[in-house]
């Protein structure tokens, strides 16, 4: 879908209409637009998001992240399709910084999430194909914009369970849902640095599959997460045994995530949340900015890496580095 | 210490001369003179850090951390009158930004460390006052500079247990030292985000008032260092019990730290940590720079706040806020 092509462009009024009223195409076409890092589209994109974002902020945004292997899809597309017989329209968005192209390693593959991906409830976009992190992270929160104008009630948000991208992802939806295998000893390590103080519940799949090995793999999360300091008063992250192949315990899981809903409303959490998400972005994409203009520069791009060798060889400190690289950048 | 003016200042050529030879009068006022941020004094800093640089390096650069209570002063002056009593020369600096004035919670307090501070083998000098976090690394990397120019073979720095300073001390030393207290249930809790995963050793404290207690926090603490991902390959983190108080552990702790340092320059790893802490630090040094340019700009400052209440109340999108501030900030 990320492939497609703005020919014709349709009218930022035609794409506000068609996304409005839940068109496919045209919800794929203004995601296709804000994802563009083309100036000319970047201007058109602003406009569209400025008139589409009073609709916004109605989802339940909720990021799932897991090591390869850890049975993602499957348990996204059994959640989501549990979600759907709900009643409710499903949105599924993933987030692979490491995606070097349009559809890269995650939900980039057709035949993954069948079912889902053919209910027409549902929708499902690949990452955007942008190199950088912060074009990824920009990418995917205007797409939730879109999504919500569109009238999704759920917005799952996937994302590998390795490097930044978790960070990135815990800091634009509600809940941060973490994935992992019931297994001991050696298995257990590998568990990326910072990951459990995101998350908002650890859930342990394959519990079918490892029905020993559940017991004890549930002991040792919880005791990982006990010794860590709750980022809410109201909420300890429960440790909950699913398998997105025979679909047991999503229900729980599903319900424990909208008690979360419901607990963080009452409290002032969830819109507290929001709000600092939102200055959070706004602070970091300054600077990505500031950061971006300064590197690409020329003068500064001609000048860095004999700057860099001299720091580490010692031949110079940091601040009298970092004075001359701003003379230079200033002239 | 760090309240001493330079009434009348010392030349370069005396000040380089000075630390050279040890004096802990002239060290005392180069590291006075760096912590300045007065532009005047800032090319002269300049002056003195490249004169210095090449005989810096030398030192064993160990930070300790640990909550307040923990007990960190006392292990401090019991490590580093060890250490001295073996014929080593140990620097102590303090690391802490909520510090608002000079000398300002930990190692303030002039009684603290009496024995170790009195030692005419030991420096002991208390957190620069800057209320910037990257002002205070600043000064604090750069103060490690004149310490090992001067000669000192251990250099201690110090941090409190809370926020964002760890990860700032554990970027520039060669050890990260993380103190905690033998306690179960409740008293576990309140580990610090993060912080299990910049420790390269966990030390328990008060090993001799917990006794009871301290085989089972000992078991907790490798329990969640274990299912961690190891910085290295060639090292796990320990956890070791010690008492400050009664001096007990400190020997076989100081035998791991130098097992650390022996281990990792032989696989090259020491050589590495320190050319990824300098590129680190230069770049944490245009990024700060760049921002405090940013928003310390009169057309910044003046229109930033409206539209952050913009961006809060969903009146903006971030993407076009930016936008739009950037277009401000280079009129």
């Amino acid at each position: 879908m990320a492939t497609e092509k703005i020919y014709k462009q349709p009218s930022t009024d035609m794409l506000v209409e068609g996304v409005r009223s839940g068109d496919r195409a045209m919800i794929g076409r203004a995601i296709t637009l804000i994802e563009s890092r083309s100036r000319k589209h970047q201007e058109k994109a602003h406009e569209l998001l400025d008139r589409l974002l009073p609709f916004s902020g109605h989802a339940h945004r909720v990021g799932i992240s897991g090591v390869p292997g850890v049975g993602k899809s499957t348990f996204i597309e059994s959640l989501g399709l549990m979600l759907v017989e709900k009643g409710q329209r499903v949105a599924v968005l993933a987030v692979d910084p490491s995606s070097g192209r349009t559809g890269g390693s995650i939900l980039g593959d057709k035949t993954r999430m069948e079912q889902l991906s053919s209910h027409d409830q549902a929708f499902i976009r690949p990452s955007p194909s942008s190199g950088v992190l912060g074009g990824v992270a920009r990418a995917t929160r205007e797409t939730i914009v879109i999504l919500e104008a569109a009238g999704y009630d759920t917005v799952l948000v996937e994302t590998v369970g390795t490097g930044q991208s978790e960070t990135m992802v815990s800091d634009m939806v509600d809940f941060f849902l973490v994935l992992m295998l019931p297994g001991a000893g050696d298995e257990l390590q590998g568990i990326k640095k910072g990951i459990l103080e995101l998350a908002d519940m650890i859930a342990v799949n394959k519990a079918d599959v490892f029905e020993k090995k559940l017991k004890q793999a549930m002991r040792e999360y919880k005791s990982a997460l006990h010794i860590m300091t709750d980022a809410s008063p109201n909420w300890h992250p429960p440790v909950m045994p699913v398998s997105g192949l025979t679909g047991q315990g999503l229900d729980d899981l599903w319900s424990k995530i909208e008690l979360h809903r419901r607990l963080m409303t009452e409290s002032g959490e969830w819109d507290e949340r929001r709000t600092n998400q939102r200055l959070t972005w706004l602070k970091s994409q300054i600077a990505d900015r500031l950061l971006d203009d300064f590197y690409h520069s020329e003068t500064i791009a001609a000048a860095l890496s004999e700057t860099q060798n001299k720091v580490v060889a010692g031949h110079t400190t940091v601040s009298r580095a970092v004075a001359d690289l701003m003379k230079l950048y200033h002239q």
